[in-house]
């Protein structure tokens, strides 16, 4: 209880509230509600004026904690987020963090719409969801025989969110159609145009595809363009699962590889994964108001009361699927405050300095192999090592079978002797490969140094 | 890095294990390993042996936090659960927690299946997927054409969750049926049964029933055993939703309230509810095992290889929705490490005890009329405040008028005052009524006597 931080009455440079309190006096309440209501408006602001750049999204954050007036109301709001009442601090955090997004991705003013949800899985099947009520708001009553046979598409690389999504949906496995990718694992946009073809022949409904920005394994970025430009020819839904690559938004040197974000109609943006927030805090967010709403709403008695005596359009909770949500925005925001758009962009450069120092250590070393060629586009750097007595082995079956047995093994080693951990899988006709990702800021040229010395410590006799 | 604390070499009593650096020598290493795994599953019991009174399931926990191996670890394994070897201690306390609430439930030796999920209208949609899973498994890959009209029945005094789940999944919302409740608000078995032999004849196949345990309005708790006969009777689904009430199986006095329970399919269990675990942490538990992992499993290759040096069927994402989940787990099983079974009794009859106090406070109290008759089964405390002004007007639609506005301007002037806040709702015919509901153990009697007292302070001139 942080009464004791109360500012003296009257004082204009009061900078925490303190919690209303049984045994306030009628003026200290009156003064703290209304001191609440004029400064968290301006307090929650994640941006200030001095220009930095062209770019007005890059302005510098404010970063001056002294400001911070929600630090006093978190503790009494920090449980639940369904109604403004319940967590009036969190709702408006929410509301201006979705909108900067927005702006981020390029949508005119931030206008739109969009909520945090327990991860990237649960954000993209939204993004199936809101697709579905868009196009067949009647599924919502009535299920989904009432809709024709809805097909989504999404790249072979993709999460496999999507395909959880379309079974839990009701839509069914079968129903989502994989698009082919290039060499470097990015969706080939004639390959979609074609098979949208041939779902329409076959008497279905193109409903929803999905081009990812970062994927999982190679950090391939789809080219949303011209995936958008098939989309609007054939009236489809576009979601972009930005969830990893999201973060690259943030970079002015990086955000290219998003070009035409903002004609997709629902982006998932992880700030969990790129940014560095602590699990959970993913975003979905949706370029048409109201559908969030229409899509999820029951408009429970017992919580959207309409004769409240503030704005019920707060009431932010009845767009979601859950009830009461984990206040996944307050690391965020206040990171945002901490690190600014600026140090977020720092963050993610570095990061992706680090993979380029990587690739350039082991294209061309004895032992390496990149899985795909040329500069990675995030910072998933996919190599096969190749111990010492594989590499005199010809091309053939039975390198294939050694070689895929190398990175468990490796990576085995590294838990029993619990130096480091790299990640490994095949993908498609490849054998298992290493795939190194990093979104740490804090390491460094000399972790990564470290790791291709355990690898050929670990992996040399094998 | 806590590396200070590694105990000296063979110490048997070394009650933390340190970090593996990469600067351990390889005998370090060695040992640290080995000790993780023999500590670990000892370390992470819920239970010891001294007895206290007849029912093994209520033997106190340990609370000696010396031992709390899994303290060390949890800044390294602290991000993300669908493989365990992300995050090997948390999947460990994962498992071994839903095993003890299966046995709470009162499961042979809390066998069976569950995952804890970002709420309980996750949890409760969970319930209807693996539902339609048992009875329907196609619905996976060919979607909800390839079943029959399914049909789901719940409460109207049920969470709106299941009505969110019946939308989102793809089943529809007019395929949910509501059951009439007596005048507590429980579900009336005749009604239900008229009800499935209602769907029958039209052709449809009734798929679920939801019985509550705590609704949210009342507090009432559904006859389990009434409904568990129907539902065996037709080979229908059922769910306990005992997202509310799940806590008094934790309370010897109260958990009768459930009885039942043990025949049900699936239960929702919300410790973030009434046992005070910090927003979220809801528990989704299945009797039968293997229908979690068939309905949600999509075997992505990039997170579960089966070339792993481990028992992989401890990689448990695969069960989930989502797949990087939030560690509710830790807080819930700190928890249950600190303040034992017998804690957690004793925070749920204070509770109970409190809003029983409540009760008897206002039951004949001048200005008061409870909106229904007996003490409450759960904490919910439900009842109209008559200003004096209109005491003397007689019954009927004047009188009804006004007494809908009382509730929302006494809890409007609460908020403006800054001093407490009780909510109010409608039900059905019967007009705005507070609901107080009682959720914190620190709360006292004199917190309810204040709250009385606020109540006709500020509804006296109304």
């Amino acid at each position: 209880m942080e009464s004791a931080c109360a500012p003296p009455p009257g004082s204009p440079s009061c900078m925490c509230v303190g919690f209303l309190q049984k045994n306030n006096s009628m003026e200290e309440r009156t003064r703290m509600v209304t001191s609440f209501k004029e400064r968290t408006a301006k307090n929650l602001q994640l941006t200030c004026d001095d220009n930095m750049g062209g770019d007005a999204r890059f302005k510098r954050s404010e970063n001056d904690f002294s400001n911070l007036f929600a630090r006093v109301n978190v503790s009494l709001f920090v449980f639940s987020r369904f109604t403004y009442e319940i967590a009036p601090v969190f709702v408006l955090m929410e509301q201006l963090t979705l909108k900067k997004m927005r702006e981020i991705v390029g949508w005119p003013d931030g206008e739109g719409d969009g909520i945090f949800s327990p991860g990237g899985a649960i954000s993209n099947m939204y993004s199936v969801m809101i697709a579905r009520y868009k196009f067949f708001p009647e599924v919502k009553t009535k299920g989904m025989t009432a809709a024709p046979r809805l097909i989504l598409f999404t790249s072979e690389h993709s999460h496999y969110s999507i395909k959880k999504a379309s079974a839990a949906l009701g839509l069914g496995t079968e129903n989502l159609i994989l698009l082919k990718t290039d060499e470097r694992g990015r969706v080939i946009p004639a390959d979609l145009e074609a098979k949208v073809i041939e779902a329409k022949q076959k008497g279905s409904v193109p409903l929803f595809v999905n081009a990812t920005a970062g994927t999982t394994v190679y950090g391939a970025f789809d080219p949303i363009n011209e995936i958008a430009d098939i989309c609007e020819k054939y009236n489809i839904w576009l979601h972009v699962d930005g969830a990893w690559g999201g973060g690259l938004l943030m970079s002015r040197k990086h955000r290219h590889k998003l070009s035409g974000v903002e004609r997709a109609n629902s982006v998932t943006w992880n700030p969990h994964k790129m940014m560095g927030v602590p699990l959970q805090c993913s975003a979905i967010l949706v370029r048409e108001r109201g559908l969030l709403q229409g899509c999820n709403s029951m408009c429970a008695g017992y919580l959207f009361q309409p004769d409240k005596q503030y704005d019920v359009t707060y009431d932010t909770g009845d767009k979601a699927i859950q009830c009461g949500r984990h206040v996944d925005i307050f690391k965020f925001w206040l990171m945002w405050k901490a690190k600014g758009t600026v140090g977020f962009e720092q963050h993610i450069d570095k990061c992706l300095d680090l993979s380029a120092y990587l690739y350039n250590k082991i294209k061309n070393r004895e032992g390496y192999e990149m899985v795909f060629d040329g500069e990675p586009q995030h910072t998933n750097v996919c190599f096969w090592y190749f111990p010492p007595s594989l590499r005199s082995i010809p091309n053939g079956e039975e390198s294939r079978e050694r070689l895929h047995k190398v990175a468990p093994k490796i990576k085995a080693m590294m838990m029993e002797s619990g130096t480091t951990m790299v990640g490994y899988q095949p993908q498609g006709e490849k054998v298992n490969f290493f795939r190194m990702v990093i979104s740490n800021p804090a390491a460094t040229m000399s972790d990564i140094d470290f790791l291709i010395e355990e690898i050929e410590r670990l992996g040399q006799d094998l």
